[in-house]
């Protein structure tokens, strides 16, 4: 499995995921889920992946190629064309290699995916693309988008993030977030990648890495189970215990 | 959906659940799925269902019927033993309503339960019981079992739930664990059933029901809330922001 997400503030968007792989137990590797697609001045998008290894490995692949020649991410005039464009690529790659007839793997080829960024002048959008191909952006509500392993890690952001959250407060309840999902899911892993990226910068996003014992995260990771523990012994009593 | 768990500590055991059906969404309604079968002085056992909503309530109606005659659940000698019964009682239910042919509803009949308590002078036991009929108790390091909609609440069972804590500890966790669950998912709702049931007592446990704005339960939420929140924001900046 996997666990992505991203979240959409008035002050920009953050991105982050953790890096396993797992094709069973046994197959178990570190990869990373977060590919910059980077025209700095022009457009800044970020794709997240998650799902069948060699689909999204393929998708990537194929979007870096297009790339490089300007292709459709290049040219796209909205963050919604870009979307649609990820969505017939994937789509396109799970179908050359569907298992057909009787007797067929059913191996699930499926993987999702979330897309973000700014074009020029127009606001920053989200956009969580499902292995149909078809998509959906996330709400003033709700103004984040999750794949993978998602409901470990979905009651903070449930709490904490809003659209009026800075994007620093917004990467830290990422970490908090992906360390939840890390320690109840082990096909969730280290390292953490994590992007911020400042709306109406078209700059390059500031980009980290995290492994367990980095020492930011490792503070997060102590601070919020310590705090954690604490918040948990100072809840009120049930009467008979008084 | 629902949810439900329960938890094997040194002191005895909790159970918890929520208390919301739904079979779509526009057929929402509220059924207790925690339910105690008491013999004081010679054994206490505590049900909790998950699944279809059918299946769950033809297998408790059953139970408590055999149990007016002295049925299994009184006989058994062993908590195993009436795990096994809990079991082959949901799958003959299950199968006697399983759809057949061509064009057979693709409606699952399929139901979890929990089943926990004292025989006599034994170890209290705890077991998870699949649809399939078969089950399987807790560890030492995991010292809880859950049904239904199990990701959202894990993570502070993970932190909290040892073999060690009190009973009480347990039980607030669990109201914490079942609260965060219902503000991400929907299916899950109140009233909240909270049973302990403290060890060789073999007497009824103390049993709760909470509502939202139940005092007990309504602190528990809010302080909860504004404990993360606090921790949250005392959570180390990075570096730029100093």
């Amino acid at each position: 499995m996997t666990y992505c997400l991203a979240a959409a503030m008035n002050e920009g968007l953050v991105f982050a995921s953790d890096s396993r792989t797992n094709a069973g137990v046994d197959h178990i590797n570190t990869y990373p889920k977060l590919h910059p697609f980077i025209w700095e001045g022009d457009r800044i998008l970020v794709l997240l992946s998650a799902g069948n290894l060699a689909t999204t490995q393929a998708v990537v692949t194929q979007l870096e190629r297009e790339a490089l020649d300007g292709g459709p991410l290049r040219k796209a005039q909205y963050m919604a064309e870009a979307a649609e464009h990820v969505g017939q690529v994937s789509q396109r790659i799970q179908a050359r290699h569907a298992p057909e007839g009787p007797g067929a793997s059913s191996v699930s080829l499926e993987a999702s995916f979330i897309l973000g960024g700014q074009i020029g002048a127009q606001d920053p959008a989200l956009f969580l693309i499902y292995p149909q191909g078809n998509f959906i952006t996330c709400s003033e509500e709700q103004p984040f988008l999750q794949i993978g392993e998602t409901k470990y890690g979905k009651p903070i952001l449930d709490r904490i993030i809003s659209p009026a959250v800075s994007l620093e407060d917004a990467a830290r309840c990422a970490l908090v977030s992906i360390d939840s999902t890390m320690r109840s899911n082990l096909s969730v892993g280290p390292p953490v990648d994590l992007m911020l990226y400042r709306r109406d910068t078209l700059e390059r996003p500031r980009s980290l890495r995290y492994k367990l014992n980095s020492p930011y995260f490792a503070s997060i990771r102590k601070q919020w189970g310590e705090g954690l523990r604490r918040i948990f012994d100072d809840l009120p009593r049930f009467d008979w215990e008084k």
